[in-house]
């Protein structure tokens, strides 16, 4: 049996060495806070992870969520769980202190949720989702429902959802059909099927708040018709306080590959019989303007995008220490370099230390990326000046779709990964190894799919302001490959060597994506998923890089963990000979890759 | 609902032009057969994985094989499908007439094992152990044994299994403990337990003949002191039928990944009780000499391992078609380049299309490489004149290795993909995608990991003829390379862009583990996987070159189906630029990428 022991080690020197805490914490906002207090709050955060959460992940992969006599039933522990969760304040840690939040840099968060998230994924969402549903109302929900939710929702007594899909319109939110009628008192009257609703229903907290979007009568077609409802499960009485049921319940839910515990609900908003002429539907209130339901919904999607992006960065955490364990335990053959040698724990065959590295080289990588981009975040709220906060702006939303994309495809291969260091026992439910690989598999498809994500990438993220994000980007990662240039370390000179080339890999498809963009724009979106793959692979061997020459500098001071500072450049050494070298041929199916997929006839595909 | 069709046309072309089937036709033991023959064959084959094999696959998944009074309840409809598949004469396809088998190519049973696992791989299982059961009793078995037991194993109304492992001998098999005790008239006792027996026990055949390794109690140590066993579920009586219940019995079932309706057995030998002094375990009969088992196992194994390649193909075009399918009907968005367009199939945005076309041409390169080999197979046992059987073994041993090890792995990575094409339905389970997935995984571990196939090429097909076989491959690499080159359509003078590098890619690798064999073999395994992918992408897109070749004579030539032609050179094309140009990566990771993972401290893995 494996236990869950959060990596704080590495979240530590990410936390002091890595993102340039300094700077934030000087920022009015974050004044309060000491590197102290955060790490503090991380090993806080990792007991709980360990001693609340990960012993439930077993039982909530064999047992489920159910739905029985129309209720959703979670399996056992969840409920004592969730209160715990919510008695020790971890609901509100990056919500706003207005709401009863503690105001923590996203940072912080993002390494919290990627603990729960190892811990037990299936739980993790619960939180996710309402995190997301309480962005949209304080973005866009008016004083008095603010008022009335919204304390609420940051302390998690109650919960929220997300309901976009319905089944014609997944990717595709323009077909959107469910209907929302205006009432006299300005409230909507909500009819129609959502499906895909995480924790859609449950009774760990007292109120559900679904936040849908939906067409008032008068809208116009597609995209620019979609207006966002917000619709409490159990209405408010007059003092506040939860009500009657409101007109929306789970139908049914789906059998799916993984998460098992997480209730995915097809929800039905107005099923009820109306006698007397009465409205039918679930009483609903706007949320924003009428019509602009999108925009706020993407807007709290870059954030749960990039919750989705550290949901893969936990999960691929979880399978390495698993499949490390196995092999530090497993004996099988001798050492190839040992002529009749005695058998030797797995972890000692080339092969199987290839397929570790890969994982922690990865994990490592992806997760140094996407606390970077957390405060690029926080950055982008707090900075002093206007050009500093729109500078890490920009960086943030040029990479949130490159940490949701990169992150959750490395994230199944990092847990297919996993499985093969088991070898037979990987495929025996048991292990837990397999169970890692199902639950990853969902994280490149909701909140937008890995094409969605790369789509993105193109269009918003490189096209829109004329490569320029990216250029940023590029030539500070050449900054860094400069500096590699520059070390004594042989091993540093090494990386550059991947580096370089990788840089240029990066510009030549950016620069195909800026030249096809006006040309031909199906040849730009046919590269576009590889293009994301090469940002991820150049971005996360960035970090790394930096991480490397951190290492190198701490090593000639002499002070702190030698070890911890080798491992880490021979981590970066690893990855840029085994990774980062993939970039060139990532560009080339990027830009050349992309004619025969446009050439292809639809019949012959 | 997706519906299973065996890719005749590819199958037809692969047969037809590509695998030169004239030479193999014109050789004795074949010169029976002609070309429509066998294609007559694959047409009903087609027919018989339709009707009878894919209809159950789902259910098979559902249900699951049960162990129920310590017998094994396979899923409904399995008995009545095994039925027919042993009446209507498959079972015996390719084995020797001498035995009642019907001697086709091993070439048309690699199509025919493609299309059942296409079907329904849980059931396809069952045959193929019978047959690696049948070949090692051919191989090594006593000429009292071989009557008694194989026409019966021919015809199929017995089946066999493989019982290797034991929990402390996966890959190695070295740690064997199965205990064989020789009687006085000859036979032996067997006692231990084996895990992991694929359909180790059922009532689908009058008997179950297990081939067991174990070890006699004078046997040395290691892999020198292991025999094999023959041990029938049912001793046969004196006439030959099927009499009393042999001390062996299935003591549980594996709770699997996949393969739900193949039951993964744990067999317990002598198990019984035995009153009165009696010899206490299973009955069994040596195969082959004593402590040399292993040798008999790894001749059977190169076959069993072929077949396990076979069925990566088989999952990989069923996830393929589902996936194409599901594209083709379902519509989400517009045209990218059609400004207000209405939405369109998802087939016709081009990440999609990248998707399925990395599918199609995964799967055609696999197809076309596999079969390939068993023309090799076929040729180094008929071929008239023995270099040229020599060559043709050692090409085969060469790329068994490769067929099971890449051929596994991307079928992984197809089915994968398969779950992405059908965005957040992919995840349900409902929707099939994931069942391949899932089914998949276990392909890359069973009959020697990945890992086991990479030392097997670096150790005895390359080191130990000092590279030979390998640059036989790569000349003739280069030989189509240079026709590509000499072509006049600009398509086949692009692949070679690639094909050229990718040739000079696999010649510093195959040289790295030459030099480092000698110097330092834990640098050459290091790099021996990311050689087996190198190997397995220049094989499989060689294949598709030469497809792509002969396509453009036979469109020059003005005959034949023009569109199919076209996409043949345009897959080989979208290979090219999407798959192929990862060579140099992964000459680099096999090379200088195995430094770090030898340099690197156990305890910092």
């Amino acid at each position: 049996m494996s236990e869950y022991a959060a990596p704080l080690k590495d979240m530590q020197f990410v936390l002091r060495e890595l993102v340039g805490i300094e700077q934030l914490l000087s920022l009015p906002g974050y004044a309060d806070f000491d590197v102290e207090q955060l790490s503090a709050v991380l090993e806080q955060a990792a007991t709980f992870a360990a001693e609340v959460l990960a012993p439930l992940n077993r039982v909530g992969d064999l047992q489920g969520a159910r739905l029985e006599n129309g209720e959703v039933v979670l399996p056992p522990g969840w409920a004592e769980a969730y209160r715990r969760y919510v008695a020790d304040g971890w609901n509100g840690l990056a919500s706003a202190p207005d709401w009863g939040g503690q105001g923590l840099p996203v940072l912080i968060s993002a390494m919290t949720e990627e603990m729960w998230n190892s811990a037990n994924m299936s739980f993790s969402l619960a939180p996710m989702l309402t995190h997301g549903a309480t962005e949209a109302l304080q973005i866009a929900a008016s004083p008095e429902l603010q008022q009335a939710y919204l304390p609420h929702m940051v302390r998690g007594g109650w919960m929220g959802t997300m309901n976009l899909t319905e089944s014609q319109a997944g990717s595709d939110l323009a077909a959107v059909r469910c209907r929302a009628v205006p009432q006299a008192d300005g409230t909507y009257r909500i009819t129609g099927q959502k499906i895909f609703i995480t924790y859609g229903d449950h009774t760990l907290a007292e109120n559900i708040v679904h936040l849908v979007l939906a067409r008032t009568p008068t809208a116009p077609a597609g995209v620019k018709g979609i207006s966002l409802f917000l619709v409490p499960k159990f209405l408010l009485k007059d003092d506040g306080s939860v009500g009657a049921r409101n007109d929306v319940r789970c139908v049914s839910l789906e059998h799916k590959l993984g998460i098992h515990a997480s209730p995915t609900c097809v929800m039905a908003y107005g099923s009820q019989e109306q006698g007397d002429g009465a409205a039918a539907g679930a009483l609903g209130w706007r949320v924003g303007e009428e019509n602009r339901g999108l925009e706020t919904m993407f807007i709290m999607m870059n954030a749960a995008r990039f919750s989705v992006g550290v949901q893969g960065i936990g999960i691929a955490e979880r399978a390495y220490q698993r499949a490390r364990h196995y092999a530090q335990d497993r004996r099988q053959g001798a050492d190839a370099a040992v002529r009749d040698g005695e058998s030797v724990p797995i972890i000692r065959h080339p092969d199987v230390r290839r397929m570790l590295l890969t994982m922690k080289a990865t994990t490592e990588a992806m997760r140094s990326l996407a606390c970077v981009v957390a405060v690029a975040t926080d950055l982008a709220q707090a900075a002093a000046d206007s050009s500093a906060r729109e500078r890490a702006r920009a960086r943030a939303a040029l990479l949130i779709p490159v940490v949701k994309g990169w992150c959750t495809e490395s994230a199944v291969a990092v847990a297919s990964l996993g499985v093969q260091v088991h070898g037979g026992m990987g495929f025996i439910e048991e292990t837990g190894a397999a169970q890692h690989l199902r639950d990853a598999r969902i994280l490149p498809i909701y909140e937008g799919t890995t094409g969605i994500q790369a789509i993105d990438l193109v269009g918003r993220k490189i096209l829109r302001d004329g490569g320029a994000a990216a250029r940023d980007l590029s030539a500070e990662v050449a900054q860094t490959c400069a500096d590699l240039e520059a070390a004594t370390d042989p091993q540093l000179r090494a990386m550059a060597l991947q580096m370089g080339p990788a840089i240029m890999a990066l510009d030549t498809a950016v620069q195909y994506v800026l030249v096809n963009g006006r040309k031909d724009i199906r040849r730009a979106l046919a590269g576009a998923t590889p293009l994301l793959k090469l940002f991820g692979i150049v971005a996360g061997g960035w970090q790394l890089c930096r991480a490397a020459l951190i290492s190198a500098q701490r090593l000639t001071g002499g002070h702190g963990d030698d070890a911890f500072y080798r491992a880490k450049i021979l981590t970066a050494r690893f990855y840029a000979d085994n990774i980062l070298c993939e970039a060139a041929s990532l560009a080339h199916a990027a830009c050349a890759g992309s004619d025969a997929i446009v050439e292809y006839a639809d019949d012959q595909v």
